[in-house]
């Protein structure tokens, strides 16, 4: 089984979300036997925005992630919420998995995903409350984003999961560890959830 | 007066967006007199993405940009959707211009935004229909998302205007000049919607 790990937050040890998903693919690790993690840091190398040679290229500059992204059977994103959709190095790096004839075609009927069958999980760490159910659900480009591209690649919501980390003062709470969180209140049920079902 | 013009399409010659952003910007040159004219591509020149270095340093590195953004009337901006939402050149260049104390402040009250005043010119292109309106409204995370974090720099809705071209057929209608969208019935009252009222 294999587990595709990414990270994309800027703020390196200070990151909230870099703390959440090493939780996750940790607790994947002790869960599942022989469980295979790559591990992608696209703020540390990131890749270049798309541009019209690489498209021209048939997107060579990023074979490495496709790969990684097909092989995985799950993926753990960091996406933390940076001016209301995700980093750039993020966008950078979904623009190399959109690749028709590998992720999606079109179809009489209409685009279809070709990734389904992993499950995606989301750390999304943000500034404040976006939730469907919040005044502020419409300014959300992030999640909402995130559920609309994986969904046209074939991983539908039932199969994406979010940790929705809501970092009220990004500059104080950025400080904090992922125990701190869960201390100030993300209860354990919560940090659990995107855990793995036990699979032995 | 001022008018700053960006262009973030990847296809250089047969971007669509840049013929449509061409033609908005000749028309304010035509109708204003002595109307100062900078330009940005942020496709042949790209800001990097935005890291921890470059937060660090004050936004030392997007300072260029952030000035022609504060210092313009008028912006006319060429924004393709690219997987949903805008290219990552284009959000780069936004997270120059979101600079808190000089485009939005917090308040007790929340957040202000400090560029109010300001025309924002939209030239969107995408490849389908993504209106209001639409099934598919609720997967636009590039209109959507420019009305979003604009407004919240204080350039409020009414101050924005949107010349959407819906591009049905990438492939083949990137290669349309700007006057070919017009023949094939982009009606010339929309296209001369976001022009500038006579002002002499």
């Amino acid at each position: 089984m294999k587990l595709l790990h990414i990270d994309s937050g800027i703020l390196g040890e200070h990151s909230v979300s870099r703390r959440l998903t090493a939780a996750v693919a940790a607790q994947w690790t002790a869960d599942v036997p022989d469980l295979d993690v790559t591990y992608r840091d696209l703020a540390a190398e990131p890749l270049d925005h798309l541009s019209g040679a690489v498209v021209a290229s048939g997107f060579a500059d990023g074979a490495a992630a496709l790969e990684e992204f097909l092989a995985a059977d799950v993926i753990v994103v960091g996406a933390p919420m940076y001016n209301f959709t995700i980093p750039s190095q993020l966008k950078a790096w979904i623009d190399r998995l959109a690749v028709q004839g590998k992720t999606f075609r079109y179809t009489e009927s209409g685009p279809v995903g070709l990734a389904g069958g992993k499950t995606l999980i989301v750390v999304s760490t943000r500034g404040g409350f976006y939730g469907a159910d919040t005044p502020l659900a419409g300014l959300d480009h992030q999640e909402a984003y995130l559920r609309t591209v994986f969904g046209f690649l074939g991983i539908t919501d039932d199969l994406q999961k979010r940790l929705d980390v809501p970092v009220v003062n990004p500059v104080t709470a950025a400080l904090k560890t992922a125990e701190a969180l869960v201390a100030m209140g993300l209860s354990h049920s919560k940090l659990a959830y995107p855990m793995p079902r036990k699979l032995v």
